[in-house]
């Protein structure tokens, strides 16, 4: 699930909620699961991956992640994203493009204080998509901050990511691919609105 | 579905089949989609969506487009992308990087000719990503070309995209966030296989 608070009452969120609303009713699994691509100028490739998508907090979308990750070095090389979410159950396609930065530290403090102890210990514990020996390890690593760690205190390596979107595109499947299109890009403090072809 | 032929034998394709097949047993709706993510030197930004796989041949993923498409346009600026399945009935993600380029024009008109004749319509009439005044043009136009033109004549705008991966990663969701990730990087000819912590 994702917590809607504050809700920005600007159009392209409106309608963000609306399917988010039709897709829940429509039973959707794993609705909060939303891409995140990005590019790195030291690498100079394309990454993209999974992420839970926890709040949409006003016009803000924040998501938890390691902050000495792959995805963290690309954001700071290249901070502009893209945020695709696939609600199939409605048949729905939804994309974003937005500019990504790090949530502030006493929010990232106070939201580990209050979270499941057990993702916490992994939090702590776990190198984020670097290299190891085995499996076995990152079990081991796992249990002995399970023992040893205090699992309320937020390490510095971890925290959110928010993002506000300047262009969002509601892709909608319909038969014979006749898809409906319809994109909000923000130009001049407002959102424009167009219609584009499938 | 995503038809198979040929199948390279190398280690993380045979891994690719076998996850793909116990998603076709658990059950997997659209699990042709998986996302293409793109980067544009041109317009500084990182762009993604979801296009329905075709093929794996041998070594090759192909899939169908406009090649006027904002996509198109996207890896002829830079021809590096990221691929993201996630086939959420066996909670699995896969993510590929591969380069990109086309299809030969003969292997598009082959296919063409044997592909449905109303998604053919829709392939001819539609000028892809562009915007249009309503979607009731977006109709009439369908109609003009189901009416007029020849369905099996493979427009020199539409046609495939191959690309070849150089790097598979397969994260396998686990209880308390211990997920599994094995990653496959070809180098100096072989697949160098490591484990990631999650």
């Amino acid at each position: 699930m994702i917590t809607f608070k504050n809700l920005c009452p600007d159009e392209p969120y409106l309608v963000l909620k609306q399917r988010y609303d039709n897709s829940i009713e429509a039973g959707q699994e794993n609705i909060e699961a939303i891409s995140i691509s990005s590019f790195s100028n030291v690498t100079n490739e394309v990454n993209s991956r999974y992420v839970n998508l926890k709040f949409v907090d006003k016009n803000e979308f924040i998501f938890f992640s390691n902050y000495n990750s792959p995805k963290a070095k690309e954001f700071e090389s290249h901070n502009q994203i893209t945020a695709l979410i696939f609600w199939n159950s409605i048949n729905c396609q939804i994309r974003l493009k937005a500019i990504i930065k790090k949530t502030p530290k006493i929010f990232n403090k106070k939201y580990f204080k209050q979270r499941d102890k057990k993702k916490n210990a992994l939090a702590i514990s776990s190198n984020q998509s670097f290299e190891i020996e085995s499996y076995e390890n990152v079990k081991s690593n796992y249990n002995k901050s399970i023992n040893n760690d205090d699992l309320t205190d937020c390490p510095d390596h971890w925290g959110g990511f928010s993002f506000i979107p300047y262009y969002f595109e509601f892709w909608q499947g319909s038969e014979l691919r006749l898809n409906k299109r319809e994109k909000y890009e923000f130009q001049k403090n407002e959102w424009k609105k167009s219609i584009l072809q499938p």
